[in-house]
């Protein structure tokens, strides 16, 4: 049977059988699914090229060897990919101005450091200036905040934050230096996409044992590279309309493409209660995610719901200790959720 | 004789002869200008209120009257405001996603150096998170990056990064320490605009003694607080349209009302050379500057040229001496024209 349905302009024609030309046993089944992959061609195409990538690569793929069965390094450890902050969306190509999205990079750094706790291998996607795992305690210039100049011409920690200062880099630079930890920086949704990708396609050969943990704000909009403005968009008289294209759900992707039998949780930030756990739920049946992370932007240093497909579990921090932290409980449930996904056997769990 | 036009939505009629209501000598002459301070008035009226504007006052207020003739605790000393970094418009109230316009600080913070070493009191309006005096030199995360856990449980800089670590952090302290530099940060256009005003009323009192440096990127578009989505803009399919309005142009404000005497430098970022002189001029016509540092963003850090009314400066760093900067002969002859401002008194020179 033969389709047609118009794409930028262009008719194009399809059969139902098709299947995508990446290395995938999963066939595509509806037109929905090749309008995405369409899409996201589109998008990684017009994309500009990551500066790094054949580094990116390597890093990622030594990273991956030395935690895997075959190598037997690190022993047959877990993977978890932790993406943090927020994707940028340029509005020009040489880029003066840009859409953000808010997101400090706390959940990710806090997460970060108790899946290394839990035995995990990180690979931590995060933006460039955002929170650092065991750096959440610091200051918010921790460089000219925690060190003073003495009369003997050192530069020592001062007193009051010396602890702190401790902690955050004995226990970053251990991690990093055991193997634990691999820090992966982006900034544009361009870059963020493109290096998840990357992570992705080699994480596969682990199986169930590797983990999404898709807590990066990225953004729904972008304006494509390849409409873009060469230049700085000129401020004439008048206001400035702008039209923004819905950016691709790669969360399809990784799921039936890039790495799908790796356990993956999303998660769904809302600043209104009212319509967060069926946006939650939405997210889940959509991408075929294991988990969504449910969470709004007034109380989500206090409470998450994990959204399953058959439970909603509030998870909450515990306010009569001190210092603890909801990614604390969170992590623990997970782990815990993941352990059984393992155990059940890809076909049962995905 | 009785004018009379539409301002969002309501009609208005004034007559030409009504002087502002704020404390100014300079009568408004025409319709623009009328128009310009309501959008101003607008623009504040609806920004949210700075959450520390009475500290913020309190440390500005003392920053000035140390440096005042009257007070003479330091002497009669030239200040410069420097504003640093890009300012961002928020797109929802409880902000997730927000246009943010790039500028990493670099020009502010060098030309607060060299602004502090010509004996200028600086007080520094910079965006959080970008680059501060004396630390330009410094890795991207410099606290994870500089510092080591030594076997003896202490934490101490790296040798490799010893002497820029020694020089960022104890200039930078001796500056603040000796009153010569305060520091005061902003994320937002409307937090950027109502830190400026605060800042300029009271600079008035140092007359042409006082200067403007105003290098940050500042928004040209914004949604106006009262318009905003409450909660997060919903992805639902379809690309988004937003509209957004012009910034109104404090510049004139500035110039006109705020600090009419201070000697004002503005800057105007292109990416296109064709355009940048041109715009750089009508800048200067416009909004009465005493000089516009026209830079092009792919060699803004070689080559800058400054404007004035009847002269075109280039100014360039001098790539036979290492480490110098564009800034340390920019700011030698702004200090100059500075000098010739202040002889020449308020009259002649604004």
């Amino acid at each position: 049977m033969v389709n047609r349905f118009m794409f930028r302009g262009i008719e194009i024609q399809f059969r139902f059988d098709v299947t995508l030309s990446m290395d995938s046993t999963n066939e595509i089944e509806a037109p929905q699914d090749m309008l995405l992959d369409m899409e996201i061609t589109s998008f990684f195409d017009s994309a500009p090229p990551l500066k790094d990538g054949i580094d990116i690569d390597r890093k990622i793929t030594e990273f991956i060897e030395r935690h895997s069965p075959l190598s037997g390094n690190l022993g047959e450890r877990r993977i978890v990919c932790v993406t943090s902050g927020g994707t940028t969306v340029p509005l020009e190509r040489r880029c003066v101005r840009f859409i953000d999205n808010f997101s400090s990079g706390h959940r990710g750094a806090a997460s970060t450091e108790y899946f290394l706790k839990a035995g995990y291998g990180v690979i931590f996607l995060y933006r460039r200036g955002s929170c650092q795992p065991y750096c959440r305690f610091l200051p918010d210039d921790p460089f000219l905040e925690c060190f003073e100049f003495t009369q003997e011409s050192n530069v020592q920690v001062s007193e009051s934050h010396f602890e702190v200062v401790k902690k955050a880099i004995s226990n970053h630079h251990a991690a990093i230096a055991e193997g634990m930890l691999l820090k992966l920086p982006y900034t544009t949704i361009f870059e963020y996409l493109q290096i998840l990708h990357k992570i992705a396609v080699p994480m596969r050969t682990l199986g169930g044992q590797g983990m999404f943990y898709l807590a990066a704000a990225v953004s729904d909009f972008y304006v494509p590279w390849n409409s873009m403005a060469e230049h700085k968009i000129q401020s004439a008289s008048g206001p400035l309309d702008m039209r923004l294209v819905q950016v691709p759900k790669m969360l399809s992707m990784l799921r039936k493409i890039w790495a799908p039998l790796a356990f993956c949780i999303s998660f769904k930030l809302e600043t209104d209660s009212n319509i967060l756990l069926q946006k939650a739920d939405m997210a889940l049946q959509k991408y075929k995610m294991h988990a969504v992370v449910a969470n709004e932007l007034s109380t989500r240093k206090d409470e998450v719901v994990v959204v399953t497909s058959n439970e909603r579990i509030s998870v909450k921090r515990d306010k009569a200790v001190a210092g603890d932290d909801v990614e604390n409980h969170l992590i623990k449930l997970l782990v815990d959720r993941h352990s059984l996904y393992i155990k059940a056997g890809p076909d049962h769990g995905a």
